[in-house]
């Protein structure tokens, strides 16, 4: 069995939200699974020193200007929100809390928090709007809020966040395939041709 | 007549140097020439707050190793220099001496002191051995060692480097077509379409 992909993203990073929309059918045109990874990029950059896009001169205007016309291009729906960015824990949660329930459950529910906050500009950092967001895609509302306040979910997202900062995740997304780092939506041709031929 | 692209670089990037191999021919493609314009990243980075890649955690290691796959990917002879970055006044100056002989000038001066640097780690920062490449492709020596002393080339360099600031260039390559920005080097395919379509 073929190793997954795994893929790092932050809820509040516009590119790794366009990722999020193609890497399921890129991974599963070479056999692949998805393993899905949310991070907080606000812990790592304590690490790293990094600052969130909107807050950099100059490089702030381009990236905002550059995540329009990369969803253009690529055809996903992109509306910048309003809060941007946001902590991103309740998402997160969630996520990890759907571990046992496979991929492609993950990938659901990552994908409609997701649109909820990328195209129809609603803060699911809050834990109320995350739940939301988490029953119209058929998860219970209360079990939702109590996994978000749920000290082991705290620990786990914790954990993981250290375990890829470890392993030299700096942003969102990235993406690695059998021990390969890729950084960016940009990169996801890249990716396509190394599952293709095993590198170059 | 069709605007130039105007193409800015810093001799210290190897994401400038591989887009500096493809510009010109992509140019060519859609009947456009190219602005040569060199700048000085570590004068950007005192507005922006940037950091020279190298420096930077987790993202420099990830770096090195992604202009080295990019490299192989794009067919662009690369070895990352051994003193790096380096402060690049020396080649800069010399290819704003050549504003008057024009861009296919500027392009082959350009890719000759690039290949010195990122191929064959000749430390191009050095006004003698930036000369010794200028010299290798029909340049006059010691009227190269005098442009680089020359005040009249420093204020040439700073104002360039500040108007570009001013345009909101903070890295390299950061390519402008219409007056639409591309940055990076993984941004050419963008530019082509671009300029086939004049948007999207």
């Amino acid at each position: 069995m073929a190793n997954p992909i795994r893929f790092h993203y932050d809820f509040a990073s516009p590119y790794g939200y366009m990722a999020a929309t193609k890497i399921s059918a890129l991974a599963a045109k070479h056999g692949r699974s998805v393993e899905w990874k949310p991070i907080l990029l606000g812990v790592v950059f304590k690490v790293t020193g990094g600052v969130p896009l909107p807050s950099a001169p100059l490089k702030g205007d381009y990236s905002r200007r550059d995540m329009e016309r990369s969803a253009r291009l690529f055809n996903v729906p992109f509306k910048l929100p309003t809060k941007f960015p946001i902590a991103a824990q309740s998402p997160s949660r969630i996520i990890y809390s759907l571990e046992s329930e496979g991929p492609a459950r993950q990938e659901e529910v990552t994908l409609a928090l997701y649109r909820a906050y990328m195209v129809d500009d609603r803060d699911i950092s809050s834990p109320e709007i995350a739940a939301d967001v988490a029953t119209s895609v058929g998860m219970d509302r209360q079990k939702v809020l109590d996994l978000i306040a749920d000290p082991a979910m705290k620990e786990k997202l914790k954990v993981e966040t250290e375990a890829a900062i470890q392993r030299g995740v700096f942003g969102s997304p990235y993406i690695v395939v059998d021990g390969e780092p890729f950084w960016g939506f940009d990169r996801l041709e890249q990716v396509d041709r190394w599952l293709q031929s095993g590198g170059w």
